[in-house]
């Protein structure tokens, strides 16, 4: 390719870059570990990048840990025009699918066609939850809020009045990634009961 | 490995992504795109790893791009402890690298010896701009306050009376890394200057 045909693309990857720039404004009910102030989506899918790279040894043997930080990267995108969901308020979690669908649409169909498909696909495959990359991608984004509340007096939790039944229907989600890290969050649920921060 | 001993690495790993969450709270000089707040170096790092897979192909062919995300990942972590260096502060930078070797051990430092070794020496590669992934990257995090800048009507540059000159050195930077990226970068500085937002 010439110079002239990267920079026809490049105008194409530069409106999603400048568009997708948009994920540092969607917020988040959990706040950061320190609590000082609710979390941003793109933060977020840094630190779980992060959390994927340092914490690989707990995935499956043989997962794709670059594949897993790429789906990490995009795996929020659709909020932006689909807003984030508190993933306890159930009826909005059905509601939310058809918008993520047309959000994904739009969004990752700013890129060039070739672009666009794999991208996608690594959204579809994170929310469909059946390869032990999505699997361990999946828990790592569980695993997030757990941690967070944990380490602010039950943040969230008492808030919106979760309980530890909803939250262990999440551990097991987290389990289905990582044995150990849905271990972890076990144990995390169990202390946040034993100190009155969750309630049973 | 029993589950107790992925237990005991486990605790190293979740002590160093507890410190780590506080990238959330270094803020750098550039805003966001929209203009609306500065932006923190978490959400900097994430629009940096998708910036990377997105505009793969201005890369050098052969270029490892998964590890150039993890590279983008982990390249402000020293901030921590040393906090953000606005690049055109020449003397600020030199004092900066003493701080930022001290913080790479001590933050890296908290993963077990296994880890800390690959990660800190992501960074190392990233500052020595030897190889094509770590020129690649570095282009991305030049190009990306130019860019913020140029969407905000010069944004810091008048702030900090930068001018045109300081800018295409950066931009000799990116060039190094991607001929393509260097090019539109260029462009930017032209219009910029153009549009009376940077000075000569």
């Amino acid at each position: 390719m010439t110079i002239a045909q990267h920079r026809d693309r490049l105008d194409a990857q530069l409106a999603f870059v400048v568009e997708i720039d948009k994920l540092k404004r969607v917020i988040r009910r959990n706040t950061l570990i320190d609590g000082s102030r609710r979390e941003n989506d793109a933060e977020h899918s840094w630190q779980l990048g992060v959390w994927a790279l340092v914490m690989a040894e707990h995935a499956p043997a043989g997962t794709d840990i670059d594949r897993v930080v790429r789906m990490l990267l995009v795996h929020d995108i659709v909020e932006i025009d689909a807003g984030d969901t508190f993933i306890y308020d159930r009826v909005a979690v059905e509601a939310q699918e058809a918008a993520e669908r047309a959000a994904a649409d739009r969004i990752f169909g700013l890129l060039p066609s070739d672009q666009a498909g794999p991208l996608r696909e690594l959204w579809d495959e994170f929310e469909a939850r059946q390869t032990p990359e999505a699997r361990y991608a999946k828990a790592l984004d569980r695993l997030a809020p757990i941690m967070a509340n944990h380490h602010n007096d039950g943040g969230t939790w008492a808030l919106y009045k979760v309980t530890a039944s909803q939250v262990l229907a999440n551990v097991a989600i987290i389990e289905e990634g990582s044995p150990t890290l849905g271990a972890y969050a076990h144990d995390l649920v169990e202390t946040s009961v034993l100190r009155g921060h969750l309630a049973r």
